[in-house]
């Protein structure tokens, strides 16, 4: 079937490329003539305007956003205005799902549907397909099925669960319709709130394996430094990246996040080329607001989002305020950096 | 090669199997005689007494310990004075590391080698085979290629690396020499810390799924229960058993135990079969120790594991403590159960 | 001066007993006339509607509000049209600082003045007097200051601080003009939220110390149980309320918190008159949304918050969710409570 | 009575003093003369040696050990062969209760007794007295209590609990014998691990006073960094110092350490003599150990601990590690520190 596609970053011109090989066709607008230029040599429809993208659409149109979360209301204000009752918008980013419930209602004020698609996959997507989390009304996404099952992975993509038969259900086939409008993008909050979680701890075991030749190292003995009492525990030398590639196979911690860091660390095995500076990009959070909103203990997810805030030093007062307090009562002082 | 096996519970017996089935002879042993019996119709060879079991094994002998932790010290004071200078013993259960330590030095004294094996799989290692993180000293473990190489799985039960190339290592097939003796219960011991955090991420993560309909449930408008500031973010049926089965393919959190999950909520999707008092094993404890010893922060790691131990009320007296002190400071009456 | 107080619960009403015995005229209302009826026996001017209430007090009229959150709006619906400009609105009950902004803008419009205060003293208040976080135009908290400044504690209810000389600053009489609108409640919010992780603190480690006998008790030898590997060092039976109370006079952990708790422990030494169902009352909830908002990492304060959600039972689903896993890849069976 | 101290650091020299004002007879000795000498124009009887040390004291000597807990055993090995049956040696540093065990057997085999006795109150005991928590045979603690209660601080130094009546406890006085050997470090090691809770509790609290003006930065946009939705609702620029003074009265989180840390902001608000670098000294890691031993969840204490290891840079591999995934799966680049 026909999709319009706005936003030709990253994700959005691998995802045309994926629907235009699966012998979809392709409308793509985005604000740099040159990311559309290049899809058009792979097959897709250039325009090189937004009343040019949306004339070229068949109507009712379908619009997918693929644009970073800050963008999307300015870029709805432009296309709305251009769409007519019965066209449908999905936005395929980032978004706060409480966004979503906010635009789903202007829109159907205007007879448009909205549609939230939660994609996982990241820079894979192309080749091994975006596993697409939904929300809308139920005709709604029934109409886009084409475009979600040629995004979607295949079926064959992993083992069938044990207890599952007959015909796949789109489930099993990398996307589900996960109820109404922004319950695609809470999905995909909570599966990044999880991310980070995982993540975490790797991260964190790996650096216990890291350091497990700490007794091997001389240590400062003073009073504000505790002693090791069993240097012997702590003599091995371990190859982080070999243990990371062992579990890969018959482990319990097999994982697709395993694979890659496995690979990080066959490629640069002290990580050199990182400094610690941790991004986190609005989903881990709101995942955290949601689960105090609902009165959910979340004591793993928050731990690893606070490790991101820690990592670019947002706990520097915090830690000033600790030794300021360890002066004042035990005339604790402070050692430098590396003793 | 020939192989001993002492302890034929559920792992113990599955490894002599794909053993057996990989062409080498195992001597095997258990308390119970039946569990030998069983072992010998597919093709092991039985001993009913530790005597027997020893004199039908060829020096140097190489026998496989697979007994609970709490057993291995007995086992090894009958063992170890029937066997002669040169013989291997390997522990393949899931020991503290500590321990291997001071065994390994204990059987050097009598000219026998130790080997500590970190065995992951559990009921399904007969058919994919078990990761194997190994302890020992380098021409040992090197005798015991063949086994470790049977027992562990296929190459091909991964896709390889990217940036790997050559023969496959065998942390590519499924086995690695970490170290030293100990190493191997070490790089198990933080493996299982890490299966705490993931397991612990999937399961907060998936509970904020199961209250995203929170807006729709009647609230008590009381001082003592927070108002939920915005009911209609919470409107969400969501199918937990399906979600878990959508992001097997192509997202980023999909992993084997992800696999297992969407199998469990598939067959009970209310998980109505389970009372929520989990258990922890001792890996996950020691996995803190070592990190609190090393100085390495596991903020994941460790919440995952306080939160095995609240599910079983292990902070009873600490909430009724809170609860008396809300109650002197502010005349705070606890609400009960269901309210 | 003159105040007017709505909502004369426990806090109200020792507000209005706190300023009437320091010389100021409370006009007071409240939706239950006997509330009215009592406090006017101790000397205030009562008020049996919101009229009466709004023409006994002198322009420009100082409100002061002490009603529960969940009810500030539908007051405020009641009360502001009776009012004239430069009258002055005091929130002085526990206001999320979002809903102050919003409230302190709709009044502007009307000229009317809003003060947003966070009171903290609890059932202590009367006699210690309340600590005063002030948020508001400043003309308009120093009209208030004989209100504030009866309200709280004495300067010589705590020696002043080494540093400070002259004149004794409003801080260091118990009150604070914090910044404009929202500030009072927003530093309010984060003193419940500090709150929350003292109080965690001290109920953790009590918990230790009512353990510190686990040595002594029987424990199951089987596979879902971790072995306690010395059982001689935890074989202390201590009186943890003796310990709250020695801890009161000279130790670094000294606090009107642990006076409470020494009082609860010495009242009912095993808490048997508390469940362990501890509520939470907002402020320690918007503390971690503030933290996460700000990038800010709270890792102690939000683990205290999620404790008391655990002990509500909110981590119920994740634990079974947990037990269903182990159960998937271990064949572990869960433990029946009590073993 | 005559009490032996050896060790006249920052403690040990102020317990004399404390003593000797209070009419004890103390004989000192420390490896530095000077700090004998010093004493002795205080009152003390100086000892140049051991021999001499040991003989100045009458039999039953009470000889209390105030040195580095890495250098008890050290100091014992010296001692304890000049005593006889019948002395006491009392270790009243922070020794690890573990320790203690080890020790009191050892010294019960020579017919000596062993007091362990952990002591609170810091560079201000001097002044305010020493609280005092005991572990030891009930004889010789009761032998002891002139100097316990003399080291202690006075009855009036709190108000007394609601509740207690009669002739004020040792508990009331400052000072617990609160069981057998090992339970006097034991209970100041739980003590000091909830400190660690406590301060961590304000640290974090205060950090997000700081920060809440963050609205009126610049932040960048741009898909690394998460927009702040409301910039609106953290315009507050906050005095730090004037909130933790203001909470000294009244509020319920008024605490010896908040009195240290109004003091610690009036000097220095920026907190800019501090790089945040905090240490650990033992206590805190073993809390977190018996904790995890008992199987008592300890999420805010351990958070609290693993702060001050990332403080140190401790996190930086993890760090480094989680970039490293996200630039695997998402192509994410790190942003460089300060933007």
């Amino acid at each position: 079937m026909q999709l319009g596609m706005i936003g030709l970053g990253r994700m959005g011109a691998n995802m045309v490329r994926r629907l235009t090989r699966g012998g979809h066709q392709c409308v793509v607008y985005d604000t740099h003539p040159d990311a559309v230029a290049a899809l058009v040599k792979e097959g897709a429809v250039g325009s090189s305007s937004l009343d040019e993208f949306v004339h070229k659409l068949s109507a009712p149109r379908a619009v997918w956003l693929m644009v970073p979360a800050a963008v999307v209301d300015r870029t709805l204000a432009d296309l709305v205005p251009r769409l007519a009752p019965g066209d449908i918008v999905i936005d395929g980013g980032n978004s706060y799902y409480v966004d979503d419930l906010r635009r789903a209602k202007q829109l159907a004020a205007k007879g448009l549907h909205y549609v939230d698609v939660g994609t996982s996959g990241g820079v894979f997507g192309l080749d091994r397909g975006y596993c697409q989390m939904i929300g809308g009304e139920p005709a709604v996404v029934q109409h886009l099925d084409p475009i979600f099952a040629t995004l979607a992975p295949p079926f064959e993509s992993a083992p069938r669960t044990a207890g599952r038969s007959g015909p796949p259900s789109t489930a099993e086939r990398g996307y589900l319709h996960c109820g109404p409008n922004g319950s695609g993008h809470f999905v995909k909050m909570v599966h990044n709130g999880i991310e980070y979680g995982l993540m975490a701890a790797y991260a964190e075991g790996l650096n216990i394996l890291q350091h497990a030749n700490i007794g091997r190292r001389d240590h400062a003995v003073d009073a504000e430094t505790t002693p090791l009492r069993d240097p012997a525990h702590y003599q091995y030398d371990l190859n982080v990246g070999d243990i990371a590639e062992v579990w890969r196979r018959g482990s319990v911690v097999a994982s697709w996040l395993l694979d890659l860091t496995a690979q990080a660390l066959g490629k640069d095995p002290g990580l050199e080329s990182y400094a610690g500076r941790v991004s986190d990009s609005g989903e881990g959070r709101w995942t955290v607001l949601a689960a105090v909103d609902e009165g959910v203990p979340v004591p793993v997810l928050s731990a690893a989002l606070f490790e991101r805030f820690s990592s670019r030093g947002e706990d520097d007062f915090a830690n000033r305020m600790l030794s300021a307090m360890r002066h004042a009562f035990g005339g604790h002082v402070e050692k430098p950096a590396g003793h």
